[in-house]
């Protein structure tokens, strides 16, 4: 049984989705471990991560939409504003949503169905760079 | 410490909560494995995994009819209406639950408090055949 | 490969967010494992856990209201309220929440960002004994 770890960065530019898969496929591809547990933490609190429909890019304008009319970016709504409007709806956002996935590798393939891809749903306005951790336990 | 996969394949009959712990039960129990990890994925987007109270009924009939409230099965709200009214609410219904959940196993036993069960949460208004991916990792 | 189960109890006096990263560290120092999987569990279907921001204490104000907001108190929205008026809300938002998170560990160190603590969100009015599993999977 062997582990490794490697971090998968990612510049966001505003919210939305940003789809990771083929990063984190990528990475897998080269690894020698053909079964295991992917683990996927993402260092923030303020972005999240999401399993979604990859087909249709209205289902991820529409899940973008549905969250903003869930927790609207309006101060009069919340103590913590210092760090900017979108801040405390972004926190809110991620404990709705996902801070980290656990995904199961069989026979060097991630177990995913057709439709589903990984993203990465950024809450902020401003650009940042996100650190998602992998964790890859397995033989 | 050895690896093991399997599927579990349950037919749904519209909106609601399936109990699937005494399939996962089943199955553990045919396995050698006394302690680990267990990781569930539900390979679609339209439906998803909960923990929940499996004592009193009404607590489901009314997760559901909260989350059919908040998300509404209301073509004018989105804008991916091509497969169906309920199809979107679905999409958000499935972000804010789980796609996946990873328990623990001590001693041959599903490590889960006396009241949590697994519910299969279908988000669709027609019948489906879901998939659950199993995947045990253990000694 | 060693596997390590651990429980963590933490009493509750009414709702709202007990940090119990401390306690989780601390039992982790005590292990020989340097790498590997930590599980944790929440036997409980009324409270959840969740990962946010530790700085501003804002943040979890603002986090306990926007969930009182969405999810009211109020027995007429609910058939289950013969636990009181706070229970069946307390298992929604455990729902909107999570009941489990699985974390890294490499080094010895718990895979964390900077300003993320692990919480307890308890949704129930009244005191209660909450039961954390910890599960430790590694070498």
């Amino acid at each position: 049984m062997q582990q490794i770890f490697h971090e998968i960065k990612i510049n966001t530019k505003g919210q939305g989705f940003y789809d990771f898969t083929s990063k984190t496929l990528s990475w897998l591809s080269e690894q020698e471990i053909k079964n295991g547990i992917l683990n996927i933490n993402i260092l923030h609190t303020s972005a999240s991560l999401v399993i979604q429909e990859n087909a249709d890019p209205d289902v991820l304008y529409d899940l973008k939409f549905f969250f903003d009319k869930l927790v609207p970016m309006e101060n009069k709504l919340y103590k913590h504003t210092t760090e900017g409007k979108d801040d405390m709806p972004a926190h809110i956002k991620s404990v709705l949503t996902n801070n980290q996935i656990t995904l199961s590798i069989k026979d060097k393939r991630l177990v995913l169905g057709t439709w589903q891809g990984l993203y990465l749903f950024e809450h902020r306005l401003e650009k940042h760079t996100r650190v998602l951790s992998h964790h890859l336990i397995g033989s």
